[in-house]
């Protein structure tokens, strides 16, 4: 026996009604979330590049690509779904071992389900076992597999895609165990990438080679029965320190998705305080922009560190700019797709605050995880905000109707209000569609 | 300026007429090689299992597979071209980092020339770049990389399919970067797999996840800047050791080409001295098996190691077996694929030398390039043969008459006589060729 064996047993041996409710739940949170962020990224020029690029090599257009008119063969549509809701960096992550598992997993699964009937709960099934492995292997493997520099939403993420896919194709344990170990031959996916095309490539070769190997085992490719734990396995030559007892331990007992978090802001996660005051002070306040003074952000080092920047022209510089962040939050009461482009960043209003704006890591009792905003009107008054738990963070998960709110911000990006909603409620009843198919369509852009 | 942009630079400035005539002659040597190693190949079970688990997601048929009937998009027949080329572990091999580089370049290229017109000049500049790539940064990063479990064949021969298809494509310098960034964090393939199918997998991904890494950075897909080198890029992930300056020291003053080698025998090559002497024993003697009283093999330690089997029943337990090698060798003069089959491992005159035949590491001075035989006649006497240097060695290279015969063997597992000498002869002069779809179509099996 080993962990590939073990955790493929598991699996197999896994039955829809065993996901308890609360999971499933979450599972819904998650695929609204991922969904929407798959709208949302549907429009990025990454997109028609790579559709420009191997779109000759396409397969039957079996399968629809979420937010998108083209169709094509559900490897390359898992590949493109894993690219679209991972591209603007807005989809959920793990905060133990930093892997965005929704990405790799569902991008593989909704390819499938729109080639193939699946049934709703079958999905869930699919979705909540992938999500699962995929996180235990980056504990088990974490923090060794990322500092060694794998960027793990696509050198872990691989194997989600395999298992959720080898679910739905009703895999025996040893077609389990292959199908573990071709995902752990091809994980790839290094940090160099960060800041590049490259980075949104990961997720969606996770999906698409993920869903290869599930394939592949199913018709009888072999791999070697220790994909996982072999001494030339996935975990010791990628992670030198690693504990596999994290693998297995508790299956069925503790759910992975109970830990995931959803973000509220495009960008890095450092500026979400000050972005979250700022869009309190906002709403409780309606401050004009004329009327600001001085914006005085007070936070923790690692914010100078990362999202310093103040001089910016681009919604990409805006990405890591704090001030930026915190002047569209205070000026617009939200931070979406929409504040992050290169017309949000020259917005005069926007403009206007951010010129006004400081930050400083002055203030020691300021934590990573939190702000201290001082907002000094003109007529010499100072609001004040002051957070110590980040909005999306375990400690104050977004709520459904915040994510509702998000998956509407993105979805209309790439289709109609009236489409986004359709899309919005079959997402949260994703679990009860009798064809999961009837989802996927739902995003695509009419016309 | 860093290892990436310095090799990229190269690569984009080189020319046809940069290879020299020598070189030229090892590449041919090397398409000989690695085409009828991919004809060999395309009859293995591991073919139908990936065509019956993928072929529903094939683009359209623009690109024939070497030795198949069947037509695929040029990216599913360079995995396949690199799955058979592979398969029988008898491609060619660099002994300074045990790479084999041919598969994962030659599999791209000549799926790539299927669809595209490509001339022979073209052609074998591209694979000599590609090839020349992929070996040094093997030895840059040898033996770290190999070491900590990747199967460097697919995890740096990515890199080298990526280039080859890249030089075609006539991408700039900076295509160039992005094109081998993507490549690098595309690598995979981990040693787990030997022993099953997953092994023949990764010279497959290779081919056709680099091709796809040039066709997206033709498009404007973005890389890192410094994909090999970068403090996250593929070198530090993958190799904890290595000398990125073996990547471009001397580029174009040595070629990687001249210290390539090719198998004799389609088995592990501590075998291949025994059974090349038992085949000059065969052809000096040509003694009845019915004769053998013993057949005494003297080798070294790790020949009984790796190869000691001798209670053998199937083809694939032969390849382990250095008594099922040197009998083979001894009765029929010859030892290529259709002697590692589960019949010739039956045949009875085979099968009563093997059961005469004895390993014994008895003989401090034989080395694992060498072997002592000593054939026992039933008349009393003994024959006798030392060799110090095995046959296909750089010492003891294969000469082109033997690469021809080699070829011809395992040609004619999938096509006719006149059919293998026809793309025999058309490998020869692939340098001529106004068209290389015309070698590819040539290994096409008729009917």
């Amino acid at each position: 026996m080993g962990t590939t064996e073990d955790l493929a047993g598991w699996l197999t041996a896994s039955r829809p009604d065993d996901i308890p409710a609360d999971v499933t739940h979450e599972a819904r949170r998650a695929l609204v979330n991922i969904v929407g962020c798959a709208l949302g990224g549907a429009r990025h020029p990454v997109v028609d590049i790579t559709i420009d690029a191997l779109g000759a090599m396409f397969g039957p257009p079996d399968a629809a690509v979420l937010g998108r008119p083209e169709r094509t063969d559900p490897l390359h549509a898992a590949l493109l779904n894993g690219i679209t809701s991972h591209v603007e960096d807005f989809d959920d992550t793990l905060p133990r071992n930093y892997i965005h598992a929704s990405s790799p997993v569902a991008s593989a699964l909704l390819a499938y389900a729109s080639a193939n009937r699946v049934s709703g709960p079958d999905l869930v099934h699919a979705f909540v076992l992938g999500f699962e492995a995929t996180s235990r292997l980056g504990n088990a493997t974490y923090p060794s597999h990322y500092t060694a520099g794998w960027h793990s939403t696509g050198s872990v993420g691989v194997f989600g895609a395999a298992i959720a896919i080898g679910t739905l194709l009703g895999l025996t344990q040893e077609q389990m165990i292959w199908a573990i170990g071709l995902a752990g031959t091809q994980a790839a996916g290094v940090r160099e990438q960060f800041g590049s095309m490259g980075k949104a490539l990961h997720p969606g070769r996770a999906a698409q080679n993920g869903y290869a190997a599930a394939l592949l085992a199913q018709k009888g490719f072999t791999s070697g029965a220790h994909g996982i734990e072999g001494p030339r396995g996935w975990a010791p030559v990628t992670s030198p320190e690693h504990d596999l007892s994290m693998v297995t331990d508790g299956l069925g007992e503790s759910w992975e998705l109970h830990v995931n978090t959803y973000k509220p802001f495009p960008c890095g996660i450092v500026n979400h305080p000050a972005i979250d005051a700022c869009i309190q002070l906002h709403d409780e306040h309606g401050v004009a922009p004329g009327d600001v003074a001085a914006l005085r952000l007070h936070v923790a080092p690692l914010v100078i560190d990362l999202c310093g920047k103040t001089d910016i022209h681009t919604g990409l510089e805006g990405k890591f700019s704090v001030v930026h962040g915190a002047s569209v939050g205070l000026v617009r009461g939200r931070a979406g797709l929409r504040e992050y482009t290169d017309e949000a960043v020259g917005d005069p209003d926007v403009k206007a605050v951010r010129e006004r704006a400081t930050r400083e890591a002055d203030d020691p009792t300021v934590t990573e995880d939190g702000v201290h905003v001082e907002l000094e009107l003109s007529d010499g008054r100072v609001l004040e905000k002051r957070l110590t738990a980040s909005l999306g963070n375990l400690q104050r998960p977004l709520t459904d109707d915040q994510l509702s709110a998000k998956f509407r911000d993105q979805a209309t990006l790439a289709v109609t209000a009236e489409q986004a909603e359709l899309a919005l409620e079959l997402s949260w009843r994703v679990d009860e569609l009798a064809d999961v198919a009837q989802l996927v369509d739902a995003t695509v852009p009419d016309g």
